[in-house]
């Protein structure tokens, strides 16, 4: 099977599950744990930011900064597809008690003009808006690098109104990779930003919250809340500091892959690349085989490719480090006897 | 001053005042205050629902609606400047902790193949789609009265999916006069509405919750919550169901007024009625008097007519019980002495 | 009928019902009811604050205080058996997401060490102490007028813990008449305090909330997200202000009334006055009588006398405006009957 | 040094760290992770229960199950220094929404009878007892194992209100050595548990949320919510089942250390032992050696010994796998100077 579903599928590497094995660890709420301390640091450096916090997941990463910048009844001004609003299970709303208000973008990049029109004034109806999201690649936009100046013209924005901005960077690394830019170059643009270890940085478990000393100090309590105040975790974080540091580099490979597979696959009878590909997601439009989605997937997994829906008649290709180029190659064929 | 700011400011006829100060009244935590016994009865019987509750305001009742459909995290859908989504403060992610889905509608009318598309499957990323929010007539679109048909649409994939409708009626018995319906014509293809007896009807205070027997007694729980749960309100209940009875033949009279209005204000150069008039707002476009819609607010302010912001370049102007035909043709002659 | 369930039963005055008939109104939502800023600049004034808020109820007032001084997470130090936590159905955790840590009262009143005990150090385990409320006078000890040396013993705590004082002050107006005290020697030694127009002062309808001008313009936001703004709701008001001015100074009448019933109740056999009676609560216990709480209240019923179940043995009768002296006797000789 | 600050502290053994080098993993999030899979099939049968549901830490096992069994507004009924209300930073409150509704316990068990008079009938002034949690081990209470006559009496109170139980059993298996019983014995009297895969059993993260197949299917999209869907996850599940299937025979040897240490103690001239030792906890307090419990423990800890304050005098020491019977003489004897 050559799995495409998720750049989430990736295992870890001989090197992470030795530094696994060996990890220095503590007890993490006492702040003991070598291995998560290390990880920290370095991804606070990495990313530019006073500091670091370690979370098991995403969606944790990014509730938690929601629930430190917001209090109930703030507004969050976020794009209308992002995975926060579209994949989160409602939790901003759920937990923080704030009111997403979307807005359509453009390959993932909302448009700063739509952004300011959606800033509140202060007005006894009116929910005080709370926070920018931003995503960076983007998802459903295809895993779309959203553009440097237009997170600078949002951050601008943002500041004129005293309102902080996050990033949802699950695939930040593919972005600075597709942008050939240091990450730091995109952050500086926000004042968090939540990036992942797991993903295409090939980490079993785990992802980054960064920040200011004094925002991470209160996530901290919020993190212990989501029950996500650890022990002995450095026998994840050692692993994580393993994808932090040494798989980054590696990600222009899975794009190179994805740019192969979708050129590929565009010349199938029925198939249509539907999106522009900057980093590791290809997305096709299937309607003209005759099948929908559910299908389509079915059937190539009857020819041992494995991907996901993506909408009734969209299919999400995702290239990662455990699929080579011959596995694409393996994999342009079976999707083209699917096809036939 | 002529105030067409809103039909909230209203005041309450000589016969109202009569029906508080005569109301026989008891204590409604306990159940025994026949005033509001009554308008709870009467209420429901108009609206073809098995119950109903009063609440002490439209706001009041929509939250109360949500939170007795659905639980935390869970997805509401509903029309993008809808007035929960809009004026509401953002409460229904506050207090219900449920996510709002928007979708732009077309004079207040959601497309049906739009809320088709953003009912959500089940799967562990998904918040469950909640309830389905309608409002009639719309606000933000001008007073647009929507077609029952768009009603019956919507409500029908609604059964389709067991979500419930829930329609945000402020001022649906302006709808009901548009369209030339009983109002239980409309209220059919919803599960609960909400209805205020303040507005165009006049009361001085309070709102109408309205649905099943069963929801009604959840809702009076919620209402309890939400500090509704109040003493001898026949004091309030009284001049509503004065309102409520004898208030909504007269409304057809506000729309005249309306479309007079706004057939003359868009003879003014450089002013540009940009909503199609169904009920008693008007909007105006006032761009092209080189004016900002505060500063126009202001200038018609100084020639005796009050009229409310509608976004930067527009201005709202609603009729009502006390604006008569007299003060409209005065309010023209302002409002044309303040463009030139 | 002689109605002592509660002093909520009270109806409103000829006067307070010509005052709403009467009543100077406006948009209350826009600040303009002449009648609803009377009433508020009164209160204030009364109470020794800067600012005042009218609210639709006791519990509404309550809320808006936890919600305005709190944020979830927080945790509130309250008596076991304060209305806020009793029979406020749990609200201060559905809607301000607050933990609550009850200490057990005498007679109302908390002991200032277990209050300071209480409150929590800085520890990622720890909720914040965000809130003190106190309750005076205290319902279920039976209407206790709780001593002004305890809550100036624990504002001081709580001021030299940095942490807010609310009081619940539903009744008290009584407290202060039983304390022979003017209210705003009670309240200087609170942050907030909440008070009932209706229950001994006989206003159909409202409380008051109370506090410094900043924490009443936050408060007005979450009034409006409780669905308690209000359009002319001066109509309530001006009967609420005829009971704050007016009727203060007669609730020594209550509680001489209250005293009586007490004394000759007790000499009835197998009744037992079970609180020291401070104000305008008198409880019984009725084991004795070989009845529980229901039956003695529904045999009474049928002798012409309303009371209400305070626990499985024991009922309370409130004393108040429309009961008078005379009354007062033909219960007493009603209650004798259905102890036989 | 001897670290007996709690049994969090321990380390993973040589055979958990391999397991996790060698561990089989897949996406946790498809179901997908074999080692996962294993440990919660495992658990479930050695729980009794049919389902059950790796999580990050015992307050997010907690925290899903009251999220599960409750809605906002609900109240819990708990004992007044359990972990959830003393330590899990009010998230009870925060998230689920639900009021803490708390009974002093004896030795960690709540009187029946007062459970029974905690629950609330159906009014509109109550919240809805929603769940009644149980602590065993219990903690504050010094490790005590509460007795199953005691879980049992309540659980047969729940079941006649229709009220679910729930156990916060982070160190259950402690309590089923001393009572020498499976642990199944001990949750046949709940419908929901959870046990800590690290403290005692020294796994180094993770606890087990067990339960019935419906239960468990609604707990994983909370978990999803709290930020809890891991990826490959099995890199911490295997260790996990190396603690469950082969570190719950030996706690009965951390019991007699703790028991050894506290007999011992007690002969140090100040110090005074206040817990009756039935697991692996110790309490001493230290009043007599004229030092505050944070001096102690700064003290001890100058001497070679690790403990805990418990209070303001009394200080908490906890034997664990990395504790061995030499290391507790050390400890004494390193005590014993301090106390000098």
């Amino acid at each position: 099977m050559i799995d495409l579903r998720s750049d989430t599928v990736t295992k870890p590497t001989e090197e992470m599950r030795k530094a696994a094995y060996e990890a220095e660890v503590g007890d993490d709420v006492y702040g003991e744990d070598p291995a998560i301390n290390k990880l920290e640091e370095t991804a606070a450096e990495i990313l530019g930011k006073e500091a670091a916090l370690f979370v098991t997941s995403g969606t944790q990463g990014n509730q938690i900064a929601i629930l430190t910048h917001c209090r109930p009844g703030n507004e969050i001004i976020l794009e209308a597809e992002s995975h926060i609003f579209y994949y989160e299970t409602g939790t901003a709303s759920a937990f923080a008690g704030v009111q997403t208000r979307t807005i359509k973008g453009t390959r993932g990049a909302m448009d700063p003009a739509e952004v300011q029109y959606a800033i509140r004034e202060e007005d006894q109806h009116y929910p005080e808006s709370g926070l920018i999201c931003l995503e960076n690649t983007h998802n459903r936009a295809g895993g779309a690098a959203v553009p440097v100046e237009n997170m600078k013209e949002i951050h601008k924005i943002a500041k004129g109104n005293n309102i902080p901005v996050h990033i949802d960077g699950a695939r930040l690394f593919n972005a600075a990779a597709a942008l050939n830019l240091p990450a730091s170059e995109l952050t500086q643009y926000c004042d968090t930003v939540q990036v992942c270890l797991s993903k295409g940085l090939g980490a079993p478990v785990g992802s980054i919250l960064a920040g200011s000393r004094e925002f991470i100090a209160s996530a901290r309590k919020w993190r212990k809340r989501l029950g996500g105040g650890l022990r002995q975790s450095g026998i994840i974080a050692a692993p994580g500091l393993v994808a932090l540091t040494q798989m980054r580099e590696r990600l222009a490979e899975d794009h190179e892959n994805a740019q192969y597979l979708a050129e590929q696959l565009n010349q199938i009878n029925g198939i249509h690349i539907i999106n522009q590909v900057d980093t590791n997601i290809v997305v096709a439009d299937v309607k003209d085989l005759n099948m929908n989605s559910s299908q389509f997937v079915e059937k190539i997994k009857s020819e041992g490719v494995l991907a996901g829906t993506f909408g009734s008649s969209s299919v999400r290709f995702v290239t990662h480090y455990d699929v080579s180029r011959n596995d694409i190659e393996k994999a342009i064929a079976a999707i083209q006897r699917a096809a036939n």
